[in-house]
């Protein structure tokens, strides 16, 4: 099968998009590169069919994993908190009470499903907000780049 | 200034760009071609920052708003409603308890603002979960189209 999209130039980009592939397979829309408050930024959150807000960071590597002093901070904004790593990655490293998944650039697949916190809902509503509202400007700039120029985004 | 955009073909495509980027300078982030419930496709639905969503009918001439069987359904599905339209469309057709902007490819500017008739919680609700995994999916595509094999949409 033939792949319309060149490979992403970094490993952790190369395991968004494989998780990213999976996530769509499970009925779930995908934001990358996601900040749900200042000073903190997800590689990839998702929104299933039912409003779940999961969230995934990607580890290339342990040094990757040993510098990332902000993950903890990620559990307060989602549903459920995975990490994404390549089949390489010491996964003994990772927290026994977080979801694991296994990715390449061209698909992924649970390992362990994270546990379930489920957020209040008026975080919710204010996370899909944020979430529409990203995912909306940055769709309208790649159909209309001079929208760039009407606003601030 | 030079624009980035190829102009697009349709007449009501032209108003829609127009009319995004308005709604772009206005802070809110917009979608187009958006099914809020089964058999309703409105033009153009935009987030504002605190939630408001508005929707806009473009309507290219007399013909095209005459044979619009549908545009009183919209009004469930936002806060606030307009018609978008260039300088030449009669406007004297429109109701008047209707918001009215006057737009071309390349900007806009509301005539009349829609007066506002807010949506309950729970559609709202609905409406921005929906809102925000349209435009994820679509953008999705865009930086990936071989996410379109493992997904349904």
């Amino acid at each position: 099968m033939s792949d319309l999209s060149p490979l992403p130039a970094m490993p952790g980009q190369r395991l968004a998009r494989g998780t990213g592939r999976l996530l769509r397979s499970l009925d779930h829309a995908v934001l990358t590169e996601f900040t749900p408050v200042r000073g903190l930024r997800v590689d990839l959150i998702s929104l299933g069919p039912k409003g779940e807000l999961w969230v995934v960071e990607c580890k290339s590597c342990r040094a990757d994993f040993q510098a990332d002093r902000k993950w903890q901070g990620y559990l307060d904004w989602c549903d459920r908190y995975f990490w994404a790593v390549d089949c390489d990655f010491p996964t003994d490293l990772l927290p026994d009470d977080t979801g694991l998944i296994h990715a390449d650039a061209f698909g992924a697949e649970i390992t362990r499903m994270a546990p379930e916190h489920r957020l209040s809902g008026p975080r919710r509503t204010k996370v899909q907000r944020d979430f529409a509202r990203a995912a909306a400007l940055r769709l309208q700039v790649m159909c209309d780049p001079g929208a760039l120029i009407a606003g601030a985004s």
